[in-house]
C-alpha cells in the first residue's frame, strides 16, 4: 500500500510554494550538499549592501559543512558589481569545531562590489587524509592505492592539455614503479597541489544569495566638516557675505584642520511668508529669510543666490577649496518657497487645498509657514524624481561630491533607493549624509538604502553610560555594517542644553568626543567661538543666523581654535583615529571620565583617550590600561605621550591615575608605545 | 550638461544585479512607500519555516513605518499552506519610539501555515488626528472640513453596494448640516469606522516574504519517551524476547507514566560480519547481532525481525500501546548490513572498491564492520531516495507516528529536507528525532530542514554553568523558533562518566532535569535500574544488549521507578511543565544548587524547581524566589507544595532555604499559589 503513496512523489524539487524568497535557497539544498550558512557580513539577508572604503580589506566568514568526514575546499567569490568574471579566494577553516570558514579580499576601488561563497568536497584530499591515518596505524592499504590512482585519473579527466599530460606522465611513473614508490608517489605534495589545480567543481554548492558591499572613498569615513553659513562670513553688518568673502576664510579653516566646507543652501530664498529675524512671520523688506525657504522668480534649486554671486564664482570657489586640500559640501533640501519655480512649471507635483493653496510645511510643534513640500507621491512621479536627481547632477557637475540631505526621513525611501543608485552609476565618490533625527528604524532603513553617513543621538548623549551604550552600537553591532555616524555637537537648528549651561569647557569635551569618538564629525560655524545664547526654554541659538545677517569676530576671547587645530592635527597623525569600528571602551573609576582607545589593527599607531564629561568640577580617575589589547604584558613598560601637552611619562602595569578639567586640561590624547627592552645579546656595537 | 545624465535614468525600477535575492525586496520598496522590516519570528530570511503546536498562539512583530505623519493601517496575514485565501488579522503598535507593531494568531491545526504582513496609510485617520489637534489648539480647519468630506467620497468610491448607499447618506446629511454638525458627523466613530472598513488597500505595502509556520501535534514538544530494546523484555536468559513480551511490559511502563515506546530497529539482522558478544568481531551461531546491522535474506527496511514476531504482532503491539494512551516509535537507520537485500536489487545503490566489497562504516574510532552505507549521491538516486520513503511510509501506514532517525548527519542535507516534506504531506503528524550529536551547525540545520526534535549535548552538560547557558540558548535565542530538545540522560550507545561515577543520587538528579528542564525527554530502558556498569575507561555499558541477549529484574533493589512514576505524573498535573520556551533560570546562591522554574502565561501554574548538582554530598542554599515574575508583591504571602513529598510552606519574601541531597530528597519541585489575602471588606457572610 506504500508503493501507491510512494509512486505520487518526486525526487526532484518539492514545492514549498509558502517561502517564495526560500524557494531559491532550499532548491539549491535538495541538488548540493554542502550547506553554506550564517554568512557574515550579510545585512537583512542580502536585501542591503554593507559599506566600506578604498583600501579596506573585506573579511567574509561563513559556516560551511557537509554529511560525512569528506575534506572540503571553500572558495570566496568576489567580482565588481559592473563585472561578470569572478576572483577566487581560498578560505580557510578558523573554527573546526563550529565549521566556520574565513577569508578576505583587499578592496582596491571606489565602486561596488559582490561577493558570495562555494565550496566543494575535496576527494583526493579526503582520500590523502584517510590513507595517511591508516598507513599511521599499519591498517591495510592496498585497495586504496588503487583508489587515489583513480582520483589521479579523474583529475586529468577534467586538466587542460598541458595538465593532462602532466598527469599522464605521473601515472606512468606509478605503473612503472612499486609499491612503496607508488604511494610516495601520490602523496607527494607536488601531485596533490596539481590535482588541486583541476577541481571537481562541477559539483560545488554556490551561497544562493549575492551580497553586496559599496566601497566608498576614504572621505565617507574620515573627514572634518566645517559648517559654513555662507552669508555671515563676512564683515559688513545688515549685509549678505558673498562667495568671495567666504572664499577668504578658507585658509583660517585649513589651520583649523578640516576637510571639507559644508553650505548651508545656496539657492534664491522665496519672498512669500518670509521669516523674519527670530523666526518671526512678518519679513522686513531688507529680512533675508530662512535660506531652506528654496526658490524664487531667480530659480531653484539650480540656481545660486545671487547675494553669493555667480555659477562662475561658485566654480572659483570649489577650486579654491581644493587648492586648500579641501572639498565643498552642499545642503540638499527638497522643499520649496510658495514662489519656486517649480510651482508654476509643474504645478501637479503640489498637492494644492480646496482653497487653491498648497500646505506649508509642519514637524509639530515646529511650523514651516515660508516652506511647501513637493507631493512625491503625485502621477507625475518619473517628472517630479527626473528633476531632482538632475538638480543633484547640476551641482555634482560643478564639483561638488558631497551632499548633507534635509529631514530625508520625510521623504519616500523608495525615492532615495533610486536616487542615490542613479547617481552612484556615474560618480560613485558623491558622499550622501542623512539629516535624518528621527525613530531609529527610519534612520536605520536610509543608511541600508544608500547614504553614506547619518546624522545621530550623539548630540544628546552626553553621560558615560549612555555614550558607552551607543557607542557600542555604532561600531561593534550589525548597524556598523552599513550605518557611519557623521558626529555634529550643535547644528543651526540644535543647541544642546549641555552647552548651554556647560559654556567653554562643554564645548571643549563634545567637541574632543566627537573628532575622537567617530572617524567624521562636522562643527558648525560658532561653535570655534563656544557660542551659547539661547532662546529660553529651547535648544535653539538666540538671533539665529537662519533668519538674518550675521556678522562674527572668528578670533573673540575665549575661543578653541587652538585646541580644535590641534586635535585635527592629532587626528591626522594618527592613524587609529581614522578608523570607526576599532573604538573601545576602557575602564575609568569615575563615572565622570570616559575612557576609550583606538589602534591599527597591527598596532604601529595605539591611541587611549580621557575625557572629563562633566563641565563644571575637576574629577581624577584611576584608569585600568588594557595592556593585553596592546599587546603588553604585565610587566612590560611603555611610554604614554598626551599629544595635547606634549607630556611624555613611562609606565608599567595597568592602573594608573588621570586627573582632568573644568576647561584645562579637559582631555587627555594619549599616544602608547612600547618600550623597547634591550636584553644581554641584542646589543651589537 | 546634466540634462544629458538625467535622459539616461528611469524612475521606475533601477536594477541592483548583484543581490539577486534582495531584488523582490528593494522592487518593492520602490514602489511601495511603507517599509516592514525586522520581521519576528524569521529564520535565515524566511528560507526555514519556524515551528509550533497545535493550540499554540502565534504572535508576529516587525517595524513598520513610513515616511511623515501617515497613520498607519497594519495587517497580519496568515493563511494555512495549502490554501489560497488570507485571513486578516489587525496588528498593532506596541513601541511607537521603535515603530514595533505586533499581531497574533491562535494555530487550531496539525499542518502549515502562511504569514506576510501587509500595511497601508489611513488618509481618514490621518486627517481625524490631525484635525482633532488643530480643534484643541483653535486653529481655523474650514479648508480641513472640506477635505474630510472628499475623503468619504473616496471610501465610499471603494464601497461595496451597501457601503455606497450607507455613505450617500452621510453625505447628504453632512450637505445639509451647519459646520458644526458637519464636525460632529465627520469626527463620529461610526463613520470612522465605516470609512475604515473600504480601506485604499491597492496601495499597501507587502512585507516581500512569505514566512512559513509549520504547526506538530502536541506530542513533539510534550512527551516521554521510554527506549525498549525489545529483545531484552523477556524472562528466559539467552533467549530473545517477542513482540508479546514486550506487549505485557505495558501496563508497568505506563504506570511509570510514559507517552512513548520507542523500539530500537525492528528488522532482520546480517549474518556477515556479526558482531559478538562486547563488540567482538566473530559472532558464534546463537549471537543475535547489533540490531543496527540491518537486513538479512529475510528482507529488509520493511521487514519485522523473525524473533519479535509477525507485521500482525507489530499491528497488535500498536494497538494494544494506544490501548494504553501510548504510540510508538522506530528506530530508523538507513544504514544496512552486508545481507540487506537491496545490495543484490540495486548494487549501483553502493560503491564497490576495486576488489568488489562495499566499504564499512567507521565513525574513527569506531568502526561498524558489520555495517555499509548505501551511496545518496548514487546516479540513481530517485530510485534510492524512493525506497527509503517507501520504507517510512511502510511503517507510517501500520500506524508509527514517530521516528527516531539514526545519524541523519551522515547522510545529505537536501535528503532529509525532501524526504520529510514528502512524509508530511499526508502525514502532518509524523514526528522526527534527529540523533545527531556532532558539530552545532549540522544539529541547527538538521532541525531548520525539518526535523521536529534533536538529540541534545544535554548528556554531557552536568554543572550550573554550563547547563544554565546551555539550557538558555536552547528555550531563548532564535535556536528556539525551530529547534526542540529531546532530553536523554542515557542511550544504548552512551553512559555518561556522570552516571558511571554518581551512582543512583546522579541518575535521580539527571533524570528529573530531563523531565523538567525539556519538556520532552526519553528514558533508555535500565535507565531505572540505574544500571551503569561501563567498559572500563569509555562511555560505553558493559556487556551491553547490544550484541547479547539479556533478560532484565524490572524490579531489582535500588530502583528509581517510584519516583520516575511520580515525576511523570507532575508533569501531566502542571500544564506548565508542558512546555518548552517558559523555562527561567533563578539565583540559588550555591554552585551545586540549580534553581529554575516554567509558568503559564496566566500564572494559574507556577512551578519552581530546585535540584542537587553533586551525587556525593548534601548541599544547603539560600534560593531567590522571582516574586516580581510571579506576580506577588514584595510583602505577599504565597503557598509553597513540594510535590515530591507533600510538604506544604506558606512563606512571604524572596530568600528562602533549600537543604537537597544526596539521593534522597535530591530534588524539590515546588507549586507556587498566592495565599489570598481577605481584607475587611470583602467577606460577605
Amino acid at each position: 500500500m506504500a508503493k501507491t503513496v510512494s509512486n505520487t512523489s518526486k525526487v526532484q524539487a518539492p514545492q514549498h510554494k509558502a517561502a517564495a524568497a526560500g524557494t531559491a535557497l532550499t532548491a539549491g539544498l535538495r541538488s548540493r550538499p554542502i550547506v553554506i550558512l550564517n554568512v557574515s557580513p550579510e545585512v537583512d539577508g542580502g536585501r542591503f549592501a554593507i559599506k566600506r572604503e578604498v583600501g579596506d580589506v573585506l573579511v567574509v566568514a561563513a559556516d560551511v559543512f557537509k554529511d560525512g568526514h569528506d575534506k572540503l575546499c571553500v572558495m570566496l567569490m568576489v567580482r565588481r558589481s559592473a563585472d561578470k568574471q569572478w576572483q577566487d579566494v581560498p578560505m580557510t577553516c578558523t573554527n573546526p569545531g563550529l565549521d566556520r570558514w574565513q577569508g578576505q579580499f583587499a578592496l582596491t576601488e571606489n565602486t561596488g562590489y559582490v561577493y558570495t561563497i562555494e565550496a566543494w568536497s575535496d576527494a583526493f584530499e579526503s582520500w590523502r587524509d584517510e590513507v595517511q591515518k591508516k598507513l599511521a596505524a599499519n591498517v591495510d592499504v592496498t585497495l586504496e592505492l588503487i583508489e587515489g590512482r583513480d582520483l589521479v585519473v579523474q583529475a586529468a579527466g577534467r586538466a587542460d592539455a598541458a595538465g593532462k599530460a602532466y598527469f599522464k606522465e605521473i601515472l606512468e611513473r606509478y605503473d612503472a614503479a612499486d609499491h612503496v614508490r607508488r604511494w610516495g608517489l601520490l602523496l607527494s605534495e607536488e601531485v596533490s597541489g596539481n590535482v588541486a589545480r583541476w577541481p571537481d567543481r562541477g559539483s560545488a554548492s554556490r551561497y544562493d544569495l549575492e551580497l553586496e558591499v559599496f566601497v566608498d572613498r576614504v572621505a565617507a569615513r574620515y573627514a572634518a566638516w566645517y559648517e559654513m553659513f555662507h552669508r555671515s562670513q563676512g564683515t559688513v553688518p545688515g549685509k549678505p557675505a558673498s562667495l568671495k568673502d567666504c572664499e577668504r576664510r578658507l585658509p583660517e579653516i585649513r589651520e583649523l584642520g578640516f576637510d571639507v566646507i559644508y553650505f548651508v543652501p545656496v539657492h534664491p530664498i522665496g519672498r512669500s511668508h518670509r521669516k523674519g529675524p527670530d523666526n518671526t512671520l512678518n519679513a522686513g523688506p531688507n529680512d533675508p529669510g530662512s535660506p531652506y525657504a528654496i526658490g524664487s522668480e531667480e530659480g531653484g534649486h539650480t540656481a545660486l543666490h545671487k547675494d553669493l554671486g555667480t555659477i562662475d564664482d561658485f566654480r572659483h570657489f570649489v577650486a579654491a577649496a581644493a587648492s586648500h586640500g579641501m572639498e565643498v559640501a552642499l545642503d540638499f533640501a527638497i522643499q520649496c518657497s510658495p514662489d519656486h519655480p517649480w510651482i508654476k512649471s509643474n504645478p501637479d507635483w503640489f498637492r494644492f487645498r480646496p482653497d487653491g493653496t498648497i500646505k506649508y510645511a509642519e514637524n509639530p510643534p515646529k511650523k514651516y509657514q515660508d516652506i511647501v513640500n513637493v507631493d512625491f507621491y503625485t502621477v507625475d512621479q518619473e517628472g517630479l524624481w527626473k528633476e531632482i536627481l538632475h538638480s543633484v547632477l547640476f551641482w555634482v557637475d560643478l564639483g561638488v561630491k558631497t551632499f548633507r540631505v534635509d529631514n530625508p526621513h520625510t521623504k519616500p525611501v523608495p525615492f532615495w533607493e533610486w536616487l542615490i543608485r542613479e547617481i552612484r552609476r556615474d560618480h560613485p565618490d558623491v558622499i550622501f549624509l542623512a539629516e535624518a533625527f528621527t525613530r531609529p528604524p527610519m534612520m536605520r532603513m536610509l543608511a541600508k538604502v544608500g547614504y553614506s553617513q547619518s546624522y545621530t543621538y550623539f548630540t544628546w548623549r552626553n553621560f558615560k553610560h549612555e555614550i558607552t551604550e551607543y557607542l557600542t552600537e555604532l561600531t561593534q553591532s550589525p548597524v556598523a555594517e552599513y550605518m557611519r555616524p557623521n558626529f555634529f555637537p550643535t547644528t543651526p537648528d540644535i543647541l544642546p542644553e549641555f552647552l548651554q549651561n556647560g559654556g567653554r569647557p562643554a564645548f571643549i569635551t563634545r567637541f574632543v568626543l566627537a573628532a575622537t569618538l567617530s572617524s567624521v564629525y562636522g562643527m558648525y560655524n560658532g561653535y570655534e567661538l563656544c557660542e551659547n545664547a539661547a532662546v529660553p526654554g529651547k535648544e535653539e541659538y538666540l538671533h539665529s543666523e537662519k533668519y538674518d545677517y550675521k556678522v562674527w569676530d572668528w578670533d573673540r576671547p575665549g575661543n578653541i581654535k587652538e585646541l580644535i587645530a590641534k586635535v585635527n592635527r592629532i587626528r591626522r597623525e594618527n592613524p587609529a583615529l581614522h578608523e570607526l569600528t576599532n573604538l573601545r571602551f576602557h575602564t575609568a573609576h569615575d563615572d565622570n571620565i570616559l575612557f576609550y582607545g583606538k589602534m591599527t589593527p597591527d598596532r604601529s599607531n595605539m591611541i587611549l583617550i580621557a575625557v572629563n564629561l562633566d563641565p563644571f568640577d575637576a574629577h581624577g580617575a584611576d584608569i585600568e590600561i588594557p595592556l593585553h589589547e596592546l599587546g603588553l604584558a604585565d610587566h612590560d613598560n611603555f611610554v604614554v605621550e598626551d599629544l595635547l601637552t606634549g607630556a611624555k611619562h613611562l609606565w608599567s602595569g595597568s592602573r594608573h591615575h588621570v586627573q582632568l578639567g573644568p576647561d584645562t586640561n579637559q582631555a587627555m590624547i594619549l599616544r602608547v608605545v612600547p618600550w623597547h627592552h634591550v636584553d644581554f645579546e641584542t646589543p651589537c656595537y
